[in-house]
């Protein structure tokens, strides 16, 4: 019923192995974040703007919007994975360009090119407020590979 | 009396301004980080590695390596710069070349190239175990830009 | 007559001053690189694939890659400028996703963030076959400065 | 005989592996640029400062600065690696400090982390003018990638 298109889901085991994942990362838990979407080679994760995640001015912290940043991109190469894999970050770059302000931060992660031991994710960061207006905070780029998840 | 060099303080004036500083990043202190070095043009972080700020594998998040490698070359620049000023990060690129693990993290930003308008650091970021063995987890570099102070 | 939307081109004047500040560029003749769009914060740069360009094993070298694609982002950005500015970049990372392969590369800047003192560009480059195919082999993100022309 | 230290150099095997693929890169040629040092890890190279590889004001283009600095992160990785195996840049960034000025540019990469499937290197491009003052003009970190050499 929304204007905002409908966006395409991950597999159900897919979207069922990210969120496991996820809740696994304790920095997450403690930033607040939480993952909003989990699409095809896409991801979303968002970060309520609290006092926890500030840097000295008030407003969130590059390294809180770099944390839900990567992880977002990591989770977007992982659902194109199969299932035994993981993935590490090998490493990203980020531009700051405005302060994230706003009433939480949605930090979006694309594949823009996979590969079978290399992905490329394009980062996004957005400021959104409280009356729903978003602002591109911080954009990035990321670089993972994949790994065989150790046997329990 | 130990056998690691006594390494250079900043001026009194400029670790006291860099530790308020520090101390209003909000983020910081919910990590657990305190900073342990303020020299000139040099500033190290110090993480402690606990359940909270882990990633999926229990290392500690690519995220919180990355919120205080960005910390500490934020406040390296600022202990060149005169005290009416502020930095802020422009963007930085690191690079995650080991898991990190370790009793705690080191991070050390040092001034590579100082600017009137933009200065640029080297970030490492050090897993320190128990028993004092240090092993480079991540390795990065930042842009920063200086701007004035807002008035209080 | 071609089914490729026509682009928008950037006023008369800043494609006057943008051509004649390609044509300075001793690298890009030399390279044998031609501009072969300038729009309003979006600029294209072309290079033919020649055994002068290329690295080992008869790509094109990323070195090649990377030039045009700096290039193409820093006249982004300069088409945003005043007439009496100029531009510098600050620094620019590049994922080089593909072998450099094609009849030409096609770099394409485009201003993500424009600023009064610094601007982020996407970076593009796609190896383009004679067939018209096009395959993108490296994707980047530029930080540049503007600085006022020196008086001549 | 020098004051400068003698350094280590790679072995007459991995010496004559590097010079050969050089030779194979036409831009390196075509540019102008020398290898002038190949150590265990550590590759130099030279690039005359000459018209053909300027920007628009004269001095060297940040494209011609790359490419030596990638060129010589690379060849840095390769002296590591076993005969049979190749190196491609997955990416890099660079920090473009000072204007590339001088009698020539030396580009230094030099392996921080060597690795099996990757290895991360550290790139340093200096301006030298001709009375041998040297001053750093751009730092870099670069990623690259270990494959096999296709059979000929």
């Amino acid at each position: 019923m929304g204007e905002r298109p409908q966006q395409e889901q991950a597999s159900p085991e897919a979207r069922k192995r990210i969120r496991e994942s996820f809740d696994r990362q304790g920095l997450m838990a403690h930033l607040g974040a939480r993952i909003t979407h989990v699409g095809p080679g896409r991801v979303h994760i968002e970060l309520p703007a609290r006092p926890e995640v500030t840097q000295q001015h008030g407003y969130v912290h590059a390294g809180a919007t770099s944390a839900i940043a990567d992880s977002a991109g990591g989770y977007a190469a992982l659902t194109l994975f199969p299932e035994e894999s993981d993935v590490l970050t090998v490493e990203y770059k980020i531009n700051l360009l405005a302060p994230a302000a706003g009433d939480h931060l949605e930090a979006i992660g694309i594949v823009l090119k996979p590969g079978r031991t290399l992905t490329v994710c394009q980062l996004e960061v957005y400021g959104v407020r409280g009356d729903g207006e978003r602002k591109l905070v911080a954009n990035g780029q990321q670089t993972l590979i994949r790994v065989d998840r150790p046997a329990k």
